[in-house]
């Protein structure tokens, strides 16, 4: 009787890898070090070794085992063929393939920030519905979106690249991608850095965050004190990001909106400053969508690999 | 051996009746008047009596039906259920069970912006693609997604209601939806005469376009005829549309946009226009998508509802 499969998150550092219970209990969690030499060529047979090594360990055999999932850092499209993943040195590789085959066992990979808004549908802040879009704001805006319990992976793999909409029109500096006012450049950590930089610039009222140490977490700390310039730079940032979540909402309807993220440990007061905006700018229809945060952090990854390949493989 | 299915699109003066092979080759099609009296009672009773009829008159079999999809002008949702139809006077209803009741036939319902969608993916514009939007730039904007072949109804049925994305800030008209900006206030039939309206008021240029019966296309009628004012005008809709499909392509990353309604009569100078801003203003991975005209006009909706039921009760 097939009672495991394993979740992967594969990252540019560290790969996290999952035991799992097909109801959604992770057994063990355990880390290897990402391997990048040779272009990357010891990254799948070093994770193959790794479960192996495992499944000898607690007398496991192949055939109580679904498969494996696996989330990765690049564009990866139905078939699990993956489009070039700069971090790792990988170009066009069909990971399913050469994964299931160092294994034999099925494989089903995804892309790492898809396969974190499954694990948030399965286990986390989306428990419970079947469409759903998670926001990650980190470093930059990272996004999933699910429909009818499955990812939405898109012609070319960027489904959910949320981060890269187009929001303001005047921007004069440039995102990551070459554009100009993405979303990303005002609802990550980085773009409330920026927020609040401008801000201290233009007004010239007393704050806590002139202090110096500027980050996403001092500004919602400040705001938290009650800190008057604080609470205007989230509320910038809530009108940002607000309107592009009903942006979002028009285009998929979603039940719920997740955030998640470094930003998102401030915690339930941001879902405040963002569903203000959200209610202004959104059609009628999708004013009940509900916000949530995130609750499986770094975990999201290992969760949702292992339910692509529950999905993708059990009877 | 099923070898038909019949594809209904009810709008609110009349319905359109399509008799297809499975293969998408349509054998006949007519129309009813929509009957709104009775709060809309009598209308699935007639449908149900002309298919009837029509079953007769060729001696069909219901052995030989797969059976009826249809689209209806309201938000409905994956099992079949209209919630509201004002035009037709509709409360909520299960269209699957009621119809099918009446025909003792599977029958399948979806909203008919979304239907369209299906039927020119089947066998229009969309053709061999199998993640699409479909933009209708008619009196108003609508849409409908397509994504794994499937249609995108979203958790209130709002899916792919994409006229009502927030696109600019400072508008001093409202929307019909209450919205001010929304991408329908620029991108449809009734837009554009907004915009040539403005444009004419802010420049002192002649233009044939002064000489009265402002319309969609009498604009595209100038542009074609090298007016400078409405090529002017044309630039100014290309720049709200081919932004708002960026927007979009973010976030469902689709392999083709579909223009169709009564503003894509005027031919293939509209994707030039659209596609020049929407390449300024999306994200690099999706810069491949392509802009095609819609190919079947008001028979989308029938197409459509033909293809909802073979997806839904073939084997």
């Amino acid at each position: 009787m097939e009672k495991y499969c394993f979740g992967v998150d594969l990252g540019g550092t560290t790969v996290k890898i999952g035991l799992f219970d097909t109801e959604g209990t992770v057994l063990e969690k355990w880390e290897i070090p990402t391997r990048k030499e040779n272009y990357g060529g010891e990254i799948l047979p070093d994770i193959a070794e790794a479960i192996q090594d495992k499944m000898k360990e607690r007398t496991i055999v192949k055939e109580e085992v679904i498969g494996v999932g696996i989330g990765v850092p690049g564009p990866v499209d139905d078939a699990g063929v993956v489009h070039k993943a700069v971090n790792l040195g990988w170009g066009v590789m069909n990971i399913n393939e050469v994964l299931g085959g160092l294994l034999q066992m099925p494989v089903k990979a995804g892309n790492d920030a898809n396969v974190a808004a499954l694990g948030e549908m399965w286990c986390g802040g989306g428990k419970g519905c079947h469409n759903m879009v998670l926001a990650t704001l980190g470093t930059g805006v990272g996004g999933g979106i699910i429909v009818n319990g499955k990812i939405l992976t898109g012609a070319t793999g960027c489904g959910g690249e949320i981060g890269h909409i187009h929001i303001v029109d005047d921007e004069p500096d440039a995102c990551g991608c070459g554009n100009h006012g993405c979303l990303e450049q005002y609802a990550s950590a980085t773009g409330i850095v920026r927020l609040a930089s401008r801000k201290l610039t233009s007004v010239s009222e007393d704050s806590v965050l002139r202090k110096g140490g500027l980050s996403a977490k001092a500004v919602f700390d400040a705001v938290k004190a009650g800190d008057k310039v604080a609470c205007d730079i989230a509320e910038d940032f809530g009108m940002y990001l607000g309107k592009g979540l009903a942006m979002i909402a028009s285009v998929v309807n979603p039940e719920v909106f997740v955030l998640g993220g470094g930003v998102s440990k401030a915690g339930e007061i941001l879902c405040g400053f963002v569903s203000k905006y959200y209610d202004k700018y959104v059609f009628h229809g999708c004013k009940d969508t509900q916000f949530k945060l995130a609750t499986l952090g770094n975990d999201a990854g290992i969760y949702g690999a292992a339910k692509l390949v529950i999905d993708g493989y059990s009877a």
